[in-house]
This record gives C-alpha cells, sequence and structure tokens, in this order.
C-alpha cells in the first residue's frame, strides 16, 4: 500500500468541536447573562451541520462556505435557548469560536510523525481560514489546505474528495482519507481511495462516537500516532 | 499599517528558477546526449510562460493548472533546441523540473520570522501541487496554498488576489502582496492589497531583475529578512 497523501476530516477527527464550543459559549454568552446548558447548545449547533449542508449539496442553495452555514445555524438555534437580539458583533465573535477549538491529544505529534511519510492535507467541510485558524492553534503541519472551499461542495459528495486528489496530481488509489467517521470513509472509498478510522468513541460525551469503523476500511486505529505505526510497519 | 496576511509571488520573488531549470534539464538532458547552452534553454522556456496564461486570462482557453501549461511550452521550445521525440517520462519528469527549484537564501529564515506576524501564502500563478512540492523542498512554512489554481485563473487578473484576501476572511487592506516583479504588486494594489517589492536583481542572470520597484509600494527590501524587520519596526 503506497500511500502518498493523507486527508484528514477534521470535527470530531482531530478537533473536540463540542468541548470547544461549549467553551467558547459560556466564555461569550455567560457574562451577558445567559445561562444554559453549554454542552446542549454545542449539540445543537452541531446538529444542524448536516441540513445546512445538505441544502448545498442537493443543489438548492449555491455553495457558501461553511462560517456562513454555522452562522445561518446559529440564528437558528438562538431562540431555542431564550436568546433574542444578540449584538452581531457578539454573534460574529460566538461563530468564530468554530475557529478556536482544540486538537484531540494524539492529533499534532501524531501529525509530526505522519508527514514524514506523506503530505498532509485537511480535506473537511470547513473552510480555508477556519482549517488556518485551526492549524494555527494546534500546530497542524498542513501542506496544503483542500476540502470543500477548494471543491465547492460538501462532503460525502465525491468532488471534494476527487479534487483533493487532483490538486495533488494523485491517483485516487495513493491518497488516503482519514476520518472517525464510517460515511465519510464510504464515500471517500466510493472514489478510490484508500482509508482509515481513527475512533473517537467519545466525541459527543462518553461512549457516543463509533469505538470501530461499521465499514470495511483499510486502517483502523485509536489515534494517529497508532496509525503512523500502522503505516510504517 | 496592520497586515495580517503575506502574499507571495515565488518564481523569481522566491525560488531561482533559471538556475534550477537549467540544473535539472542538465541532468536529465545531457545522458540522453543533447548538448545545449541550459541557460537559454531555461530563459527560452520561461519566455512562453506569459503568452500561454494569456490564452487564459483572454478567455480563449479554459483555465488549467500551470504544469499542463508548462508542458504545452516544453513541447513548443524543444524542436528549436533540436530536441525531438523526447519519450514521454522523460518529457513528464523535465516538466517536473519546476517542482524542483531553490530557494534564494533568504527565503526560508526570512518567512520563520515573517510567520510570527502574519499568515503567509503563496499567491502563484504555479499550481497546489507545484507550491506543495517547492514548500517541502525549501522548508516554506505555508499556512494555505492560495493563487491561480485556487481563484481559477492566472494574475494579473484582479480576482487571483481577492480570491486569496476573501480565502482568508481578510479585507484587502489588511493583505500585502510581496513580489520582485512591479506589475504584479501594480495589479496588487489596485485591488487594495498593499505591496512590498523584494529586490531580485539577478534573476535572468546578473542585472536583468529589478534592483528597486518602478511604481510606489508600501515596502521596498532586499531580503524577505528586511522585510521583516521593516513590518516589525
Amino acid at each position: 500500500m503506497s500511500v502518498k497523501a493523507l486527508f484528514f476530516d477534521v470535527f470530531g477527527t482531530l478537533v473536540d468541536w463540542r468541548a470547544g464550543i461549549a467553551r467558547e459559549a459560556e466564555r461569550i454568552l455567560k457574562p451577558r447573562g445567559h445561562a444554559l446548558d453549554w454542552f446542549a447548545f454545542a449539540d445543537a449547533w452541531r446538529d444542524e451541520y448536516q441540513p445546512g449542508m445538505e441544502e448545498v449539496r442537493a443543489g438548492r442553495t449555491p455553495f457558501s462556505k461553511l462560517d456562513v452555514l454555522h452562522r445561518r445555524n446559529l440564528e437558528r438555534i438562538l431562540p431555542r435557548f431564550g436568546i433574542s437580539n444578540l449584538e452581531d458583533d457578539v454573534a460574529r465573535d460566538l461563530n468564530l469560536a468554530w475557529h478556536r477549538l482544540d486538537g484531540w491529544r494524539d492529533v499534532a505529534p501524531g501529525l509530526m510523525q505522519l508527514r514524514k511519510q506523506c503530505l498532509l492535507a485537511p480535506v473537511s467541510n470547513g473552510n480555508i481560514s477556519l482549517m488556518v485558524d485551526l492549524a494555527r492553534r494546534n500546530n497542524f503541519p498542513w501542506d496544503a489546505i483542500l476540502g470543500a472551499e477548494t471543491a465547492g461542495d460538501y462532503k460525502p459528495k465525491p468532488r471534494v474528495y476527487l479534487a483533493a486528489c487532483a490538486a495533488l496530481d494523485l491517483p485516487p488509489g495513493e491518497c488516503m482519507m482519514v476520518a472517525a467517521h464510517t460515511n465519510d470513509l464510504v464515500a471517500a472509498a466510493k472514489c478510490g481511495l484508500r482509508t482509515a478510522h481513527v475512533a473517537r468513541p467519545n466525541e459527543r460525551g462518553p461512549g457516543t462516537g463509533e469505538a470501530a469503523p461499521k465499514a470495511p476500511v483499510d486502517v483502523a486505529a485509536s489515534s494517529l500516532e497508532e496509525l503512523a505505526a500502522r503505516l510504517e510497519a
């Protein structure tokens, strides 16, 4: 298996969106007198993620970057938590919470190891500026930022995976998609990419994530460091 | 002047295309019995660069990545140097000479300094894989690869500069284009970007390059290290 590039899902696979969004929401909203279940807020915001992208994938809405969808989704959930009339600059700052998420502990050291063997790029639904900010914050050593914004569509649409391979001039069989979510890997495999599952069993709280892939993959690992060791072998 | 992102021209500004192409052409063609003026070969290949892109800029040809234009231009110049029927895999390897260029000496250390103050991205006419290979070879610490391939057009078309600003969610006035060529800077300035000229007086051999900008710029420097010092001040 000669893998020349590794493509990474980011939310859930590399960064802990749930703890980060809960933390940022509390930091921004609590001083303004709002008291709510911050994890429930994070979950509710994330729940709007797939429906928002589906409008784009289905062709009912033109492509817009994830920051725009996140903002739309934020406006949708705020009333449910009894928040109305949030000032625009506060809503804008809150929306950028997605740019300030922390990586799971194994990610930065794992990427440093993987970098010795392969080109590395996020192939995320997050936009370029979001990926850049997460990389700066967490020391992710990307070779390029690929994914939804460069492809003009959202995963799991085939063109997102294929555009990433094409950008690096590699056939899909020499690229490997790395994700904590089986559906992402199944879609990548259909495009001819190799696949690696990284278990994030606590993505949405203890025991909520995929402890193992639900479909065949080339490699299943519990951390990026394990993935690096498996690819070296 | 609050500059948050620096965008770089690459060929000539960061890497010495002339010495690199001459070296690679000699390495690949000489063992096949070809004897020619390697610098003249590099210059001839480079001379086809602007006309090739102009077809795209004028809308007469759909966008294709620079590797494709380089290959087309290579086929055009080979006969002039008495080379016919080059095997496809050799031509392909020769075409990738552009991926194996070396940075001017100040570039890697200069970028490391500049990285502390700003986001850094190439905004080159080179394609993503080409930029990735040059970055790996020369330790260029990019935050993202922007430029022609992400914009779908070639500099100095305005959309290339504006797409780079948009990708980082920055207004043009907080972005600075860095180049050794005044025309690139003038085009960027028309889009509202700040500009920095870096002198590369020996780009095409001694005394051939711009020792100073030919139009007003925000900063004129003789190296990236000097640029870093000027931006810190």
